[in-house]
């Protein structure tokens, strides 16, 4: 049932047969949605994300018994040049705050029902500086995405990627501007609180890490092993294994968001099985929900990963699910239906 | 404890002496946020919940036990003049459908650990057609301003008021024109589903309405009593009621916000202890929030009623308490605080 990553090749033809959603499932879900006692469309999208779980379910009457998150971590070798106001020791302590109960997400998790599980990959060996070599090998690339794709528990019906890494802002502002182009000040954002020049400082460094490759055209692995960390890449792993079989994905901010930009690039129904979760105040993430013509569902400026906004977005899935399943259609209620 | 509302000159002294938020407690909870185990602010909206939370409990961590919402149905005379896609009968019914446990707003409290009560006003005695006459006598508003202070149960820690009424978006969006004044067709949206023509016709229907009372200045009841409904009345004076006590309250859409206007005339501070839930579809609703300064939580699409928007939101509220009473403070878990 699990997907083995094999090479750039390999994952390139992944990317290029995607499985589409059930259409029968969704027409049948549509129908249900119009018989339901509310005006026609007036649950707005928790109407859309019914259908667009059934379509994922094969099913009129979609259910999710077993959400999941995982949090990959990872460090960054470009975090020695200062692009964030913490030090990168903050990802293993952070880490470690996960496995206690601590953080943000454990909260989340706990409130909405969510399975949450963390890992911590290599922490001790960051990726290279990438403003002077790929921050990966090629082969690191398909191990993290592996990670990925092998942390997705047999029984997930949902899941939620979240991410720590101190830099990883970084990484991702220079995947949205090898992927999408623009300005690097474009991308470049606060992060976990820089102030002004230190925005200035992150937007020339990637702008010099963009410069090394001057415009070649590079695949989804090669893009992630440019610019990408092992858990932007274990994300991306977790994002195509689900495809494959079929689950459905909340992604949380600009991190997660753009770790599937180079997969996006090689095919753009990579997001069909995905919502995004929230607008992330970082200023990019609300550029790339633009170019790749996504709409959040929430904007609560949450800029903090994890996979914390996707955590607090479940709660509208299972609004969805709720009214769906559970609300009375005009004639077993006896409603007029206008 | 519970408020007797008198007279309109009363009720205009309340409105003068509302109570504020505790300074003190409002203080607490922001310091205790900036220790807590995220970069300053990343939790953007949810902080701000929180705080919002503790300024009205008076307590540095709030909580919330016994979420309530009410469901205030009135019938329309006006809903005579074709203003809506559905007649006047389906207001009855879906009163039975909410004691049947069949509409959007069943599941979603259900889901959400919400207790849900309906309040049927008077559904055998619409209002006047306000187009030719008052809709109230203003001892009629001050009664249904009374169900809704009486409707709030003596353990309630959060309120919700919601809204069934055929024609009630007529009466939210003559509202609207008499408080913040504009053009018609500014205020007159689809609401369960009219087409371009209806819309014509409805602003045309509020703006002749308007005319009756040609600028003439207007108190809060009295503004109730020329184009409120029963519920709409009953949601301000639950609203009034909450201030009092302390009470923090989340409004829904277009008619729960539109209920608030006449007192918001009074005295704008009345929105404080109030989250505006959603933006609605219906336009109406964001034109309104614009002008009252408020920014909503959500902004799904939905325009429903029925408090729905609102008990969807909790689920954010939720986790703003989640995260604000139960994350690991940097010295807990021995993480570097940048």
């Amino acid at each position: 049932m699990n997907i083995t990553y094999q090479n750039p090749a390999q994952i390139t033809k992944l990317l290029a047969d995607l499985p589409a959603p059930d259409q029968n499932a969704i027409d049948k879900a549509r129908a249900r949605q119009a018989q339901l006692t509310k005006p026609a469309g007036a649950l707005g999208r928790l109407e859309d994300l019914a259908i667009w779980l059934a379509g994922w379910q094969g099913c009129e009457k979609p259910a999710i018994t077993a959400p999941h998150c995982i949090i990959f971590a990872g460090n960054h070798g470009v975090a020695g040049r200062g692009v964030s106001a913490f030090p990168s020791a903050v990802t293993a302590q952070m880490v470690a705050n996960f496995q206690h109960g601590g953080a943000a997400i454990n909260q989340l998790c706990a409130l909405a029902g969510i399975a949450l599980d963390v890992r911590a990959l290599e922490l001790d060996r960051p990726t290279q500086d990438f403003t002077t070599a790929p921050a990966m090998r090629l082969d690191e690339v398909i191990s993290a995405m592996q990670s990925g794709a092998d942390a997705i528990p047999a029984d997930a019906d949902l899941l939620i990627p979240g991410e720590m890494g101190i830099g990883n802002t970084t990484a991702a502002a220079a995947l949205a501007l090898a992927v999408l182009g623009g300005a690097a000040h474009d991308w470049a954002g606060a992060g976990t609180g820089l102030d002004d020049a230190g925005i200035e400082h992150k937007a020339a460094t990637i702008a010099a890490a963009i410069k090394r490759n001057d415009g070649k055209a590079l695949d989804a692995v090669e893009m992630l092993a440019e610019y990408g960390g092992r858990e932007v890449a274990a994300i991306a792993g977790m994002v195509l294994a689900a495809r494959v079989r079929r689950i459905p994905v909340l992604l949380d901010g600009y991190i997660s968001t753009a770790a599937i930009l180079p997969l996006w690039q090689s095919n753009p129904a990579i997001f069909d099985h995905c919502q995004i979760s929230h607008y992330s105040k970082e200023p990019g993430h609300r550029r790339i929900l633009e170019a790749v013509k996504m709409r959040a569902l929430l904007d609560l400026d949450m800029r903090l990963g994890e996979g914390s906004g996707a955590a607090v977005a479940f709660s509208i899935v299972k609004a969805a699910l709720a009214t769906h399943n559970g609300m009375a259609t005009f004639a077993e209620a006896g409603v007029d239906d206008g």
